[in-house]
C-alpha cells in the first residue's frame, strides 16, 4: 500500500505519521511506501518501509500531477493556509486552499484509479447563527474565507467521489487541543494555552469569559479520525462525503476545573484573565456544540472527556510528568 | 445606471430584459446603458437607452475583465451550462459554471467599486434525502455536478460580499414553468410540456406518476426575483447571501386539473402517459417543497397558484388565445 500525505509537517500530519508507524500499517494492510509532502521539509520517521519526503507548493502548476505519479492507494490531504492567514491574504488563501485542492483532485482524477482520499476539513464551514447543537443537516454558512474554501472543497470532494474519480471523505476536525509547542497567535490558541502552559508550570492568558463553550478533540483522536476515514466502507457513507467529527463540548470553566483535577494541583492559579475584544468577537461566531450522529454511527470516536484530552497531552508530550 | 446581463440570450435573460424595458428603469433609477452578453448573440430590445451586445465565453482568459471595463452598477449573472450538459461534459461544466463565475467575481473585485451582483442559482444545490419542506437552514448536498458548481458559486458570492468586493445575492430559482418554445430534452421539461403543448392543441408526454410533486415558478415571477434582488437592501440580508426563492408546490395531478380549469376545456385529454424509468429516478431526487421564509420576508413574491402560472403563459406567450 502506497500512502501520500500532503501537509505532513503540520501538527496533525506529524501525529498521523507517528500513528501509522505505531500501527505498522493501515486498514489492516501493510504499508510499502510513504511520500510525505509539505511546504517545509517533513521530518523523516523511523519506519519499516520506504519513506520519501517532498517540499513544494501544491498550487504550483504541475505540482499536484508530480505528487501523484507514484499512484498512491491512500491520499491524506491536510495542507492548508490557516484561517488567520486566509483572512489577511485573500489571494493566497484561495490559491492554496481552493485552487491547490482542486488541482490535486484533477490530478487524481487523471490517474483513473480512484484511490481513497481523506481531506481535513474544519468546523469553520459553519457560521453563526446556529442552534446550540449543530446537526448533520445544518447548512454551511462560513464567516471566513478559510471556511468558505473548506466548504467548496467538501462540495468538490463529494462530486468527484459521486463520479468515481476518487473515493473521498472530508472530515471536519474540531479545534485540536492541547496543541503541543509554544503559544501561537491563532485566535483559538488560548484553548490550548490555558492547559499546556500551566501544566508546564508557565503562566497563560485567558482572553474570553469562562462561560465560552467550544468543540475540541485531542491530537491523538484527530489522527485516529484520519486513519479511520482511510479504512471505512464508503458505501455506508453515501453521497454526502463531508462528516462532522465527534468531539468534546466544554466551557472554559470546565476546562479549568479539569486542569486542576487531572494535575492534582491548583495549576489554574497560573491563568491570568485578560479580556480581548477581538478574540471575544471572533469566538462568539464559532460553533459550541454538535450532534455528530453520522460520524458516530460510522465508528469515529473522540476523547471521552476534557480530562482525557489533558491526560493524553501529559502522556504524549510531557513524558507523563508535569512541569 | 449601467447594467450588465451575462446570459442575456437565455429564457430567463430575455424575460429580464423585457421586464427592465417595460419598467423603464431599475430600483427606481433610470438606466443609462445595458450590455447584453451570451455565448450566442442576444436579441437587441427596443429600449430608450444605449444597448450593446457581446458574444463570447465567460471562462476565456481576459473575457470577464473585458466585460466589466464599463464599470456596471448592477450585474446579472445568469449564464450557465445546463444541468444535463454539466453532467455529460464534466470539464465544460466546471470550466463555465465554476471557473467562469469565479473569474467574473475576480474581475469585479479588481474594479474596486462593489457593484450589486445578482447570481442565478438553483434548487439543484439540494439533494435527497430531504424533509417534505426544505427550510432555509437545510444543508446543500447536491447530487449533480451542476448543483455542486452552483453551491460553490453561492459560497464564493457570500465570501466576496462579506469582504466588500461586491454586493452579491444568489437567488435559487425554482423550476421555471411554463417554458416557452418547443419541448426540449431536459429531464424537467415535461413539467412545461404537459401544460404548453395541450394549451397549443398539441399532444404531450407525461413520463412520471401524477403523484410527483415539484417546486415551480413562472418566467415572469423569475424575472421579478432578479429585479427585486437588484433593488433590495442587502443590510437586511446579512452574510448568508444565497436565498431560496418562493414558488408553487404542486403535484402533476394538480397541474393537470388546473390545465382543464384554466382552459375551460378537457385539454388534459392530450396528455399521454408514457412512464420513463430514467426520468422517474431523476425526479425522485428533486426537491418537492420549500419553506422559503427568508426570501418571503425580504419581499420576493412568486405566483399565487399553478392557475396563475398557466394564465401568465397564455397571456405572455399566446396573446391571450388558446391554440
Amino acid at each position: 500500500m502506497k500512502i501520500l500525505i500532503i501537509g505532513a509537517a503540520g501538527m496533525v500530519g506529524r501525529k498521523l505519521v507517528a500513528r501509522l508507524c505505531a500501527d505498522r500499517g493501515l486498514a489492516g494492510k501493510a504499508i510499502d511506501s510513504m511520500l510525505l509532502y509539505d511546504i517545509v521539509e517533513p521530518e523523516k520517521p523511523d519506519a519499516p518501509w520506504v519513506v520519501e519526503t517532498g517540499v513544494g507548493d501544491l498550487s504550483d502548476p504541475g505540482e499536484a500531477e508530480r505528487l501523484v505519479t507514484g499512484r498512491p492507494d491512500v491520499i491524506f490531504h491536510l495542507a492548508a493556509v490557516v484561517s488567520g492567514e486566509a483572512e489577511t491574504d485573500f489571494d493566497k488563501g484561495y490559491r492554496i486552499n481552493l485552487e491547490g485542492t482542486h488541482r490535486l483532485f484533477e490530478a487524481v482524477r487523471a490517474l483513473n484509479d480512484s484511490p481513497r482520499l481523506v481531506f481535513a476539513s474544519s468546523i469553520a464551514v459553519f457560521g453563526a447563527p446556529f442552534p446550540e447543537k449543530i446537526g448533520d443537516e445544518f447548512l454551511n454558512a462560513p464567516l471566513s474565507s478559510y471556511g468558505t474554501q473548506k466548504a467548496c472543497c467538501e462540495l468538490l470532494l463529494s462530486d468527484y467521489s459521486r463520479r468515481g474519480f476518487f473515493d473521498g471523505l472530508a472530515i471536519r476536525l474540531p479545534t485540536v487541543v492541547v496543541r503541543p509547542g509554544r503559544p501561537n497567535k491563532a485566535a483559538s490558541g488560548f484553548f490550548s494555552n490555558i492547559l499546556r502552559e500551566p501544566l508546564a508550570g508557565q503562566e497563560a492568558v485567558l482572553p474570553v469569559s469562562r462561560e465560552v463553550r467550544h468543540w475540541m478533540v485531542s491530537p491523538r483522536a484527530a489522527a485516529g479520525f484520519l486513519v479511520h476515514a482511510a479504512a471505512i466502507d464508503t458505501q455506508a457513507v453515501g453521497p454526502r462525503r463531508a462528516l462532522t467529527m465527534p468531539g468534546v463540548s466544554v466551557t472554559v470553566a470546565e476546562m479549568i476545573e479539569a486542569l486542576d483535577r487531572v494535575s492534582g494541583e491548583k495549576r489554574s492559579a497560573l491563568i491570568r484573565e485578560e479580556p480581548d475584544e477581538l478574540v471575544n468577537r471572533l469566538v462568539s461566531g464559532w460553533p459550541r456544540d454538535f450532534n455528530a450522529e453520522r460520524a458516530t454511527e460510522l465508528g469515529f470516536t473522540a476523547d471521552s472527556s476534557i480530562d482525557d484530552i489533558i491526560r493524553t497531552h501529559i502522556e504524549e508530550e510531557m513524558g507523563g510528568k508535569l512541569g
